[in-house]
């Protein structure tokens, strides 16, 4: 059995206390991914941002909102679990400035900038421990494969599941898996359940497994 | 009886296929109002950003996603409706330019032009007839009372509800009604089911039943 840390959701980035820069994640791949690890008699945590949807109730759900509060829970998290699935989509840009009272409009434009957050699997990946695995999402909508793989390497991910923008809020989904040699591993079409299934199944047999053997010899 | 169009719900205005603009109202305040403005025995049309209410069965829904996408809609089921309820909290705001794929971290700051959306109730307020009336909504933070009388009058209202950002995905709501002559003529604290149900029964006293009394005349 194995320790599994989930993210899952979109996060926020206020520019002031209405309005928000996110995305559309729904955390159904989240959920699902944790059903599939669950239903294998694997533990789970989920750090999530907003969403709708039950989580399963054996798992321990820990709510954020922020990428920066994402990151945070995630390291403290991660420490106590033997590998990461990265299926929240962190927003990945913030306003530099945060107004603390409502920005009035006054017809106007409005120059806003942004900097990007911190990469959350990206950091877990680099702070890994040897016997930690972790697996990243990677959402492109051009030259998908060679993103994907790039982002692979730059995060220090031993799996990476490729998907694009219309899996966003959607109860299907369409992924590649691919591995540290570029190798598509796995590809999977339909629901998110039967899809997580499949990545779960993989991450099992190419990670948990391998590192309870190592851990054995 | 009369015919009542319920604006609901956030807007989303994207930056790119994934990235998006938008704020955390619920819909759970036009929920609450089409409710009671339904038990009154009005007919009801919603027309409601992405949220998770259920709204009642016995109204027309429109979904809609962005702001300029609810003004249209807007629009066209005004021109068959008595009033119109502006709960919706439209994103005000919108990118300049519309990336059509996702934009790439390329590690450096983001300048983001934003440029004002078209004001939805303000459009409505000025182009009505003299046998409709607008009810719109204010979200204030600072100067609240003058800010929502400003607001009032530019945008041909002819009642506002003020309320803080607190209300916003919350279940309950705290609210005052002002009148075109400033003054408040409601003030309502609790679940927003109670304060939408008192709100309905000022517009009902001061807006439908003076405009079927004019209608009779």
């Amino acid at each position: 059995m194995a320790r599994i840390l989930i993210t899952s959701g979109p996060t926020r980035q206020y520019l002031d206390p209405v309005r928000y820069l996110t995305n559309g994640s729904s955390g159904r791949m989240g959920k699902a991914l944790a059903q599939a690890a669950l239903d294998l008699g694997h533990e789970v945590v989920i750090i999530t941002g907003p969403v709708n949807v039950d989580y399963p109730a054996a798992a321990k759900i820990i709510p954020i909102i922020s990428t920066e509060e994402l990151l945070a829970a995630a390291r403290e998290e991660f420490a106590r679990c033997d590998g990461v699935i990265g299926a929240a989509a962190p927003c990945d840009y913030r306003p530099l400035q945060v107004e603390t009272h409502k920005i009035a409009k006054n017809g106007q434009p409005l120059l806003l900038q942004l900097v990007e957050t911190p990469d959350v699997i990206a950091t877990l990946g680099s702070e890994k421990r040897p016997d930690q695995w972790v697996v990243g999402f990677a959402l492109e909508t051009d030259d998908a494969r060679f993103r994907a793989i790039t982002k692979l390497e730059k995060k220090h991910c031993d799996l990476i599941v490729l998907n694009g923008p219309t899996a966003m809020d959607a109860g299907d989904n369409d992924i590649e898996l691919l591995d540290r040699e570029g190798e598509v591993i796995l590809s999977a079409h339909g629901s998110k359940d039967e899809v997580a299934k499949q990545i779960v199944q993989v991450i099992q047999a190419k990670l948990i497994a391998h590192f309870q053997l190592l851990a054995k010899e």
